[in-house]
C-alpha cells in the first residue's frame, strides 16, 4: 500500500492550502517550479557527497531530502507517487499496486 | 506496508548473486559506487529537464529512473527503502511504518 | 585574450558545419539542448565523485569535461564564453576583456 | 594568457588568507569541500534550468556561477584553472598556453 509515501503525499496537497510565511513546502509551491527543481538538484549532489563519505547515517538523511522534494515536485505537477511506483512495477513484473487495486474492489 | 519499494528492494537484493553479464543491476554493482553515483546525478538532470518540458509522462518516466537507481545506491550499501521511509516519517509525524510494526506484533 | 577558450569556441562553432557521423560535438547538436543539458548533468555529478575521491588528477579530466560541455552548451545557445568572462570581470572588478579590448583600438 | 581566469584564480588565493567573517570564499574555504561541492551542484541544476528557460541572460549568469565555484574549487584543492585548460588543448590540439609558455621564454 506504500502507507508512507501516500500520507506524504496527502500532507503536501494539504500545504496547497497553507500560507508561505507558515509551511516551508507552501513556500516552495508559492516560489514556483524553478525553486523546487534547483532543490533537487541540491539535494542529488548532497546524496552523491553522503554516499562518498561512506555515513550511512548522512546518506539515509540527505536520500530522505531528496525523496521529499522529489514528493513536493510531484505534488506541485499534479502527479501522485503512485504514478512513479506504478512506472517501476511496470519494469519489474512487481505487483504491490495491482494486489491494491484488487484488494479495494 | 510500502509494498512497492519492498519488492523493488528485495528485487535488488537478489541481484546481488546474479552475473554482471545478464544483469543490469548486477553490472551496476560491479562497477561499483561512482557509477551508480554519477547515474543518480545523470538521473537528477532528466528529472530536472522532464519537468521543465513540462510533459508529465516524461516526467514520471524520469522519477522512475531516478528512484530506481536512488534504490540501488541503497542496496549497494546495505540500507533498505524503510531507512529513508522511517526518517520522513519521524520528520513529518506519519505513522505508517509504526503501524506496521505494530500490526506485525 | 582567454586564448584557449576562444579557440576551443572557434572550433565548437567549425563543428556545426560538420556530420554528426563524423563528430561527436556535431552529434550533441543533432541531439539538441536537452542531451547537452543531460551530459552537463552528468560532468557535474563526476566532478564531484572525482573531488571526493581526492585524485587531482581525475579531478582536472572531470572539470575539463564540464567545462567542454559547458562550451558546447554555449555554442548551442549562440553564446560565447567571452559572455561569461565579462560576468566573471564585472563581479570581481577584474580587467582582462576590457584591456584586451583598450588594446585591439 | 586566459587572463580573466588567471586573474580570478590570483583573487580566490588571496582569499585563502582573508576572514571567512568578510569574504564569501573565505567562508566556502572554511566550510569546506562538500559544502563547495554542493555548490557545484546547485548552480549545475540552475544552469540547466536557465538553458530551459530559454533566457540567454539568465544562462550567462547561471554560467557564470556555475564557473565561479569550479574556480572555487579547483583553488581549494590547490589546482589552478590552467590545468583544466591545459587538459582542453591537449583533447582538441589547441595551442593557446604552450604558445604563451614559448613567448615567455
Amino acid at each position: 500500500m506504500n502507507n508512507t509515501l501516500s500520507q506524504l503525499a496527502d500532507v503536501l496537497e494539504q500545504r496547497k492550502q497553507q500560507s508561505a510565511d507558515t509551511s516551508y513546502v507552501a513556500s516552495l509551491y508559492t516560489k514556483g517550479l524553478d525553486t523546487i527543481l534547483k532543490k533537487m538538484g541540491e539535494e542529488a549532489a548532497e546524496t552523491i557527497i553522503a554516499a562518498k563519505n561512506g555515513d550511512k547515517e548522512q546518506l539515509v538523511y540527505e536520500m530522505a531530502d531528496l525523496w521529499f522534494h522529489a514528493m513536493v515536485l510531484l505534488a506541485h505537477q499534479d502527479l501522485h507517487p503512485d504514478d512513479v511506483l506504478k512506472e517501476l512495477e511496470r519494469r519489474f513484473g512487481l505487483s504491490g499496486l495491482e494486489e491494491k487495486a484488487q484488494r479495494s474492489k
